[in-house]
């Protein structure tokens, strides 16, 4: 992967906080992905959201958008050339507007973090499972252009140069957070992964489904077997762990407005014991500033992590079934998406990984 | 499984609305199995809830145990003499009452329906799951004069002239009403059930876990792989159905007041396929007033049966892994607790099974 | 107030449960009001609802629209041919749609329960709070022809034979059968009332602000104090009991489905008590099926009557500021729609007035 | 009041972040108060919480009695000699062990921060409401070394010397900042306040009426008209700006686990119109870094300031009544108890007052 001069120039030679901070663009700054990014940078000495756009919310205050920013400035139409000249743009757009703005970005030499589907499958698979022809191959996750896939902890050093990061979804960072560390421990082909998220992980939608009348009191599968993320987190697997065969996915909406629990179960490989599992789980994560394996047994719950960048991951082996189960928890616009985009351009930026990011989650 | 005349006497003989409502008991009517039992009799003309027990909250108004009852009624104290001579005994008890009264109900010829997992077991899994020696083994499930599984839809006939009735846990009912229909379906070994279940299915418990402040925005894994919904799965599949080996089951808790959902899956055998499964499940309830067999692909809403005695089945065969999912929901107080004990004693009593339990699920 | 031969024919004779159920038309079917009044409706032996018809949302199921009544009928378009031949018609829709409806019915010797604002104040009324001038004012509640205010408690005996019954709004509703037993014994241009509403107050809207992610962990005041429910609060105390003078009205969204609470307070007028207040309040209520006054001290909970048609009332006398303090509660979409549309349906039909309104809330 | 050289000489003098962090001990670190305070203390340079103490969970790890803070220290038994030599204590305690350990802990000169109601009342009016004699009257409100009442924004100079301060109620802290602007421009003796609370308001508490299953879904006034805030918004209101005459003031409980809202209204003095509020308010809060004032008639969102240590306040004037409505929003753990109390601490250290208080609510 050839990274161009350009993008190295402006960001990765920063060290600790830089004197000036980087200027930044968010575009899809109506999205809750988009508010919770602007959350968290107000918090962050080293950045500066320069401009703050959307499209069809354009014109509207962010205070209208997001009442707890407080922040009187108005959201801007997207207009490349507003954005071209800052160090890093984060799209917290859908895929399709992230495959027009992205390419033209990373070619004029602005650094991109991605926060959609867009560019974490390959072509071939990107075509099958959204049903459209890839308009960027090269910088499809198999191109010669490939964008980085975001998930920190597990591509940590291909993320400080990246060009674009395709930051990860917010399943597939649960659940490959939990599985990454067991590959050569578990059988391909034996796993299976139940997901419950709340409800901002559909958006901020208009959807009757989703309000508060509807979706409280409510849970539901969804998606099933076809939702995208089954193809993300068994192609992750593939490149930065171990390939697990095809992953039974099913997602669920739960009746809360943020957070994520993964379960995942395998079949343990011949030989294979608690101990095992419990021990390539801590060293995997041992020094991660965001990433806690719990006791043995010991499960993790959503709500501990709401508000931050953080990961639980809780595992325990059924002897009688010979599965291990890993339940793994986070704040799905936290490490699922803003959280996580903050770590990455911290990367990119040369600043310490955790920095904006330390606050503790919110309970009760 | 020998019943004595008496109890054959005191109810099954009853066609129709009977002329006097039978006379029952409720003991542990301040559990929320006990009270929405009591909310759902209340609309029942055959049955008169004659003596309302409970031990802890005894000499408490009703109305003020749950104040939807309205109710002044005072809760009496549990005494054996004060139930021996009605027609049926609701046992809405943990398992450690319901072992002591049950024995004594059902030698004095007085009917049961026992909402505890004190008799859903062998004694021998009894032993194993509950770290107590069965005191009652003869009533066991794998006893003499066994309790008869109260899943009405799979055990029908039995439920018909049962003396104790061991009616299914949440769980169980959701589950096995979804897997009972695909024995010989699946490969026995490969069933992976993740559950969900709102609070109600933790009791009616002081627990600083179960605040709202605590369990709002929280989901968690409980009680894998330990959780003793896991043998009542397995055992009742074996005798209602057919084994499907070792089930690898995890609970969850989530944000909501009632309503549980079961999402069970396992490899299909093989030729087996989706219209396979979608006739199976047809099949199996187009007769049942409760069950509804939702079209292909579309999973149920746990709110949509909210109150509700329902239970509503989704399945989806996924090409890729080779497995069926089949989704279920209940309320976890209806079909999970309350309503099928009403089911249960509408047969018991010769009424139609549907009386009392005609209310649709409350949206939103 | 001249009633048409055909009304009356057409319902008002019938005693007990006739022997064909009265044909009744559903129009706005698709909202919250709708669904509520045929999850209601399909418990009552009464009544047949022979169309069910909507606009936006024409051609869906009434699944589609309302997943606990699993009801695959599809919703018709709205067509005034369709309703006319009905024994009466339900509209469940905005005033818009109800002033164009309504008065066609009646004129064609249909009976109509109009769900809407459209007929509950006066003509001047009308212009002034909802900026149009009233269409058919002598339907308006000051008209030749006037609609009949629908509190059933305050005002059965004009409902038994209406043409036009206006239903009342729910925090009218909550607030009149608050504030009317008190006439005379607050003094007037004192009364100040807050109201908590469940989403479903706000109708079944796409909007963000509705969402469970949006409105879960959200109190927020709205409306004041220009909701239109504050006039027709004022307007049916001066015709029900005793004009109270401008009411201090603010509503509040609160975090739940379905629940209003209203707490109202007054400035007692000299002499008067405690026991005066406690007295009023249940001589008031003292025969009526739905309404509950507690013991003083106590407050009601909303929860206690989720999915009922019941109203509870709890009242406390402040000596230091020589105020009563009044709460109640009910569920907006029962007591304070559809319930009520159906009790009052029940005395147009000359049935029990309870018929299919017996459901005891549902609790936890 | 006289404040002893000790005191100042610890503390008081610092200015900016200290070169060694203040040591501080946290009583009462079990309940919702303590664990907000050391979740905000978490991201504090300036302190340091050296001693973490609690009675009837001593011994527990912080972890598992609030999981967000991931914190494996063992809480210790409450121990006079463990506190007095640090440079502030924080009692996050019920009254009545912050009446046995505030006095001597100011004896041994040891500034303290009280979050009960302890000495928030003068004695007389603490023997009235709170039923019991004050222990310590010298230190009551009206005392003669009186803690100081800690609402910031109302007290600020007397606050940075103080040797103990009562941090308000949540209820008094948001009705203060919505009323005592109004002083003067309002009717002594009209004043009504209806207040609504998320449940971490009433303690971590194991009461089934707080569990999930019951508060969701539900709305209920409680404490009216002797909840012990009343006379605290009536006594601070006398001394920090303008009495108000007795405030009717009923709290209610809503279902979401943190934020407050007080929708406080008042008959308006004669010739004061609505500009005359809205420029009280925004010139009283100008300069203030935790209170906004929203647009005239935009009532805030509890949601917006979740985990925040803001207030915002909406005001509207209704001619009709000749009242002003005034609706403020805080986080009742934040501006109501832990945030304010850092915020107070700050000011005692010399620090600035924002710090550690920064973050922005939580959305959605």
């Amino acid at each position: 992967m050839v990274r161009e001069p350009a993008v190295r120039v402006r960001g990765s030679e920063r060290i600790g906080i830089p004197m000036a901070p980087a200027r930044l663009g968010l575009v899809g700054a109506s999205g809750y992905g988009g508010t919770e990014f602007l959350r968290l940078a107000a918090g962050h000495a080293g950045i500066d959201v320069a401009v703050v756009a959307a499209s069809s919310r354009a014109g509207e205050r962010l205070r209208d958008v997001a009442p707890n920013l407080a922040d009187d400035r108005v959201l801007e139409p997207v207009a490349l050339d507003r954005l071209i000249d800052l160090d890093v743009v984060v799209l917290a757009t859908p895929h399709g507007p992230s495959l027009e703005l992205a390419p033209a970005l990373v070619a004029a030499g602005t650094r991109v973090i991605d926060l959609s589907g867009a560019f974490r499958l390959g072509a071939a698979e990107f075509a099958e499972w959204y049903g459209e022809v890839h308009p960027a191959p090269e910088l499809a996750a198999d191109g010669a252009e490939a964008a980085v896939y975001g998930l920190t902890e597990l591509n940590r050093d291909a993320i400080t140069d990246a060009a674009l990061v395709a930051n990860p979804g917010c399943y597939p960072t649960a659940t490959l957070l939990a599985l990454a560390p067991l590959s050569g421990l578990v059988e391909p082909g034996t796993v299976v992964v139940d997901a419950m998220s709340g409800t901002s992980g559909a958006g901020r939608s208009s959807s009757d489904r989703l309000s508060l009348s509807s979706a409280s009191g409510d849970v539901v599968a969804y998606g099933a077997p076809r939702h995208r993320h089954t193809i993300e987190i068994e192609h992750a697997l593939g490149r930065l762990a171990t390939p697990l065969g095809a992953i039974a996915f099913t997602p669920h909406l739960v009746p809360m407005p943020r957070g994520l629990l993964a379960t995942a179960s395998a079949r343990l490989a011949s030989g294979v014991g608690p101990d095992d599992v419990q021990h390539a789980l801590v060293d995997r994560y041992r020094a991660e500033p965001f990433v806690e394996v719990l006791e043995p047994g010991t499960f993790p719950h959503t709500k501990a992590l709401a508000g931050s960048n953080g990961c639980q991951l809780g595992a325990v082996v059924d002897p009688r079934t010979g599965r291990v189960i890993v339940s793994s928890a986070i704040d799905n616009l936290g490490k699922g998406a803003a959280g996580q985009a903050l770590q990455n351009l911290n990367r990119m930026l040369g600043l310490d990984e955790t920095s904006g990011l330390t606050a503790i989650g919110i309970h009760p």
